[in-house]
């Protein structure tokens, strides 16, 4: 499981090394939100800096209220009693799969710790395809087929995850493969687990995204967390939503017994300013929307450059993902640069373009997948005041810093193209 | 593991339960430094709410650096790239085992968590009794024969946790017998984890720790946190040392490696407010030092309660805890209440007295023995305007609502003495 550490972080290092020495680079190998803490926020947390003592492991009754509360409002009816919160949805999420205690299947790709937590907790992960354009969810027959296969084979596998909108490739499921995929969830009998951190974080406002726990609520584990929506990933605070059932009174008992032993409690002032964000006041909610509006126009324009430069991505629906593919520049990448893997990719960009990407099997997939998971937000400006101005901006894209950042990937992409590297 | 929640768990809502209906209570059952939260750290903790972006896994080099400070300060020489923080040692203990993969030998007694998450991490504790009013550090003639007839059993034992001063018992051990088991785990291959949250709570300010790092400092890692010295257990941040070593580098991998995956990071804000903390302001030592005054002279006062009902306990030198044995009392507890273990001791007080108490077995003792951990810190006042009194008082005994306490422990103590339980 250090792999996927390592994979940042040296793209992390690398670019710092090219920063220091004043070459131009794209940051975009990191999942960070990149935006600045709304000072609403700051005073939330300075409130809550009396908080010294510990708490209840699941968090204070306060902050699992206004949990309930946010889950209810997108149609969730939710019994705070149900609800745990930890330092991150990570935290959360591993000491579930510890508890459910079975091999695990999930979407390829997806998201780095799935499969990692998965082999930490001493389970396998079960790789399952996505519909096409509709990343974060397995194929709802394929899934079925490869939880029989591996049952066959004497495995135990016990659960699914399914993400929405999906990291990697920024793509939502529809409403009926979001059903299918209750269903056979409920046929096999598999707990699902719906990271739905980025569920606020759909482009359109009209669009919503369907919860596996309005098809199969008896089964259906849901978390999020504020690190994504409202850009807050340091502070560290996560929260699962188990369903209302036998099943759930049990994952519960398991969590908090689990997360008594590993971390005790989230932080205190920290939970305090999660409850103020959970209650979605004005501000925050115009904040979120003004964040992911800006994701959207600039993950868009991000996309048409890739397809411009003839490397085609699923147009992206949410949170601040693409994932483009170079199958289309296999053969000269191989020719001319003896690129041959995804891995193989990521470091020539990187190395040669200062263009920071992570390659297709960091994410489960094949290591001769020619695909990258670019993030966008890390475009946005260096500077805080720059990040407020884009936040802020009729038209982002009209930005000098951001108008730059797209034109030196073109740039890059030209050069990476045509294969002329570092000699160029 | 989740038993050992549930103990606390029970005893908490059992003396809310007893408060809520208006009757005495002495909540002597759970683990917390009960003290404010100093009002310079609440600062530092407003200045650090801007961090809201992921940071390094292991935390801020500003952190590590306060943090290699504190242990140089202590004649700890400590590179800051072998310093790991967590959101509390919890988690930090817990990867470690992870990473260390092999049974584990401790103390009986010892504190809950560590048999309980060498369990979750697949493994087995093997208990080791202590010397003599030495508590948290195995025997290391007894360790040494316990390892060997574990191995000889086919296990893989590659561990020893040492705590001092010790949790449940409050005593320290000698120079002496650290470094007896320093040289046992250099000869049979053992990792140490030496678990020193409450190093700075020695009651005597010219009594220092010695820590196994000094004689075997290449295989000993050091945990601590600000949980217990500053009461901030609610802010979950905890630091460990790795050793500077071969072994150091790749446990700091392990470690690293599972951090990213469970945890990420501790939270941005707290870990700000930490390097504060860490940095040993005057103000801070000064708060530290009436904190450990206070605990000392209350947990010396409630021994004497102990001891004068007949109820001896080795006298504590460090922390907020005692271990009072109720053997000279096992006929009459027998005979009158039908008590014949510790478990059936803490609820008989619990329920009879609203005394709340954790019976030995909790700490990996047999269920027999007739020993409670007894914290004293809740006792020093309801209100945060006590605690500041009891903080600042000369004779914190001399305080009404101290007083108070010790006398109903005394009576608590003189009515189950004599067996009139709950008629009385």
């Amino acid at each position: 499981m250090p792999v996927a550490v390592s994979a940042t972080l040296a793209a992390n290092e690398a670019l710092a090394r090219k920063r220091g020495a004043g070459e131009p680079v794209l940051p975009m190998a990191f999942g960070e939100a990149g935006l600045p803490v709304h000072p609403e926020l700051r005073a939330a947390l300075t409130d809550g800096s009396e908080y010294g003592g510990y708490g209840p492991v699941a968090g204070s009754s306060r902050l699992r209220d206004a949990a309930a509360g946010y889950w209810e409002r997108r149609g969730l009816p939710t019994d705070l009693e149900l609800v745990v919160a930890g330092p991150g949805s990570k935290p959360l999420l591993y000491s579930l799969l510890l508890g459910i205690g079975g091999d695990v299947a999930m979407a390829s790709p997806s998201w780095v710790s799935y499969a990692a937590q998965t082999q930490l907790a001493g389970r396998e992960p079960v790789f399952v395809p996505t519909p096409p354009t509709q990343g974060g969810v397995p194929e709802p027959d394929l899934l079925a087929q490869a939880v029989r296969e591996a049952r066959g084979r004497g495995r135990s596998v016990r659960a699914v995850i399914v993400t929405q909108p999906d990291n990697p490739t920024g793509t939502l499921a529809t409403r009926d493969t979001i059903q299918r995929l209750a269903e056979v969830a409920r046929e096999l009998d598999l707990v699902v687990i719906s990271d739905e951190i980025y569920r606020d974080l759909v482009h359109d406002p009209t669009v919503s995204v369907t919860s596996p726990a309005e098809f199969a609520p008896e089964r259906t584990v849901i978390s999020t967390g504020l690190s994504k929506n409202l850009a807050l990933g340091g502070w560290r605070l996560g929260i699962v939503r188990l369903p209302d059932s036998p099943l759930g009174q049990r994952l519960h008992a398991e969590l908090v017994g689990v997360a008594s032993e590993i971390w005790s409690s989230p932080a205190g002032p920290i939970q305090h300013a999660a409850a103020y964000a959970l209650d979605e006041p004005r501000e925050l909610v115009d904040h979120i929307h003004r964040s992911r509006r800006l994701h959207g126009i600039v993950a868009h324009a991000v996309a048409d450059r890739f397809a411009a430069a003839g490397v085609l991505a699923v147009p992206p629906q949410g949170a601040f993902y693409l994932y483009p593919d170079f199958a289309g520049w296999r053969d000269q990448l191989a020719g001319n640069h003896g690129v041959a893997t995804g891995a193989d990719l990521a470091a020539f960009l990187l190395e040669n373009f200062g263009l920071g990407v992570l390659p297709a099997s960091e994410f489960g997939e094949g290591t001769e997948a020619l695909r990258v998971r670019a993030s966008v937000s890390l475009l946005y400006g260096d500077t805080e005041a720059q990040r407020y101005a884009a936040l802020a901006a009729e038209d982002p894209l009209a930005l000098p810093w951001v108008r730059q950042h797209l034109d030196r990937l073109t740039e890059v992409l030209a050069m990476a193209g045509r294969g002329c590297a570092v000699t160029c």
